[in-house]
């Protein structure tokens, strides 16, 4: 049985405080925030305290909070126990203490919605190797995907994760505000959105590639540009193109 | 009961073939392409030509082929009945005949992945009344979402489907080239991308936003940029980030 103590009371820190709760492997013995009002909702459940020099002992503390506060925050944890961040773009290493690590859960998640965390990858790190065995066992016990990712890899994975999530996000946002133009519903959208998503089941994004860049359509390109007006758009449209069509130069 | 030939046997046409097929209230007399060796799919479940001045006697002439061919093809139909293509970025007006129209499925359709079309809006425009109102009872056969969308929507709804679907495809394929050079499984990433996706449910896609570019968080995207070594990711990076920051500016 592994104990824990969460610090922090957002998106994260609520998702993972969920899912240590359902597993009977874990026992739950605080959470720590600065925020009275967001402790509320765990209070029913385990102990909760905003006082951070009022930590109770606990084999693992997960500090799930916002990337610049992690330093300041780990300071406070005097206790023994493992120590561990859940940020996939901070460096292990702002934790002060040597018994420290890493738990990076690679997922978007939104207030008060809760994931089911068993197909979420978790990745983790820690300076010495039994920490690293403890921090396997605690993904283990929320996720079938728990890999060791070191701190090269995580920040290649972090920025791989803009591009999969934040950017493509913008593009979905361009495409709502297109639509709204001509008075169509975003809705109309979704189904494609859907299937471009669900096309990496069988395909790679490389071969899953379609659209007037790929084939060098450059009529339907001229076409398209006609069509925009706000600059930024203009440039994405042509950079992305651009980008595509290069991808693809060698096959047509 | 509605008499079809489709013309073509590419993906959109393979796919219209099997949800036209299904429906009890179509009739699917005929497909006819160039490429004998495609036709053989068909044969056992309707006749099947190469030759295109042998079409049968339908109510609607369905032209599922590359944009470019629709003009040339649409000549060779001098039966009665009416005539649509089925592209989203090609005007209407290409079809010679006066009783002509467009049959949009906003979809991205794979060689040989057959879709459920109970959920793909199709998008329906006729010159002629009684036309559009024979294509919107078409879509109903096949479709829960039928749209009529006129040529000014059509174009610009087909320049969004660029945006969510061809661009987003690419950044996943930058994704997935960002995770191989730190020999990283694509895979970890399949999850993140479905969750972008399905937030679409409950969160406009202005409102899903997160990342260092939303929060203006300099440090990070420095720290980012500091990673990538290709010209045009440095770009697309930039560039993204830039087009965010300015979509949130007043919010900080």
């Amino acid at each position: 049985m592994l104990s824990v103590v969460i610090l922090g009371t957002g998106n994260v820190a609520e998702n993972l405080f969920h899912a240590f709760y359902e597993s009977t492997s874990i026992r739950l013995t605080q959470v720590v925030g600065r925020n009275e009002e967001s402790l509320k909702k765990f209070q029913d459940k385990t102990k909760v305290s905003s006082d951070f020099e009022n930590l109770v002992q606990a084999d693992i503390y997960v500090i799930a909070i916002s990337d610049n506060a992690i330093p300041e925050i780990s300071k406070k944890i005097t206790q023994e126990g493992l120590v561990v961040h859940t940020s996939g773009a901070t460096p292990m290493e702002v934790i002060p203490t040597k018994n420290r690590g890493v738990f990076y859960p690679l997922q978007t998640f939104t207030k008060g919605h809760v994931l089911d965390f068993s197909t979420i990858p978790i990745c983790v790190e820690a300076e010495d190797p039994m920490s690293f065995t403890k921090l396997q066992q605690l993904g283990e016990c929320i996720s079938n995907k728990v890999y060791g990712i070191n701190s090269e890899q995580r920040k290649k994975l972090h920025l791989s994760a803009v591009f999969a999530n934040n950017f493509s996000n913008h593009l979905f946002h361009i495409s709502e505000v297109l639509c709204k133009e001509e008075n169509l519903s975003f809705e109309l959208l979704k189904p494609l959105i859907l299937e471009t998503v669900k096309k990496l089941d069988f395909l790679s994004p490389l071969e899953a590639q379609t659209g007037p860049a790929r084939r060098k359509d450059s009529e339907s390109m001229k076409r398209h540009l006609e069509l925009l007006t706000d600059e930024k758009q203009i440039k994405l449209y042509m950079l992305l193109s651009e980008a595509i069509s290069k991808t693809y130069e060698k096959e047509l």
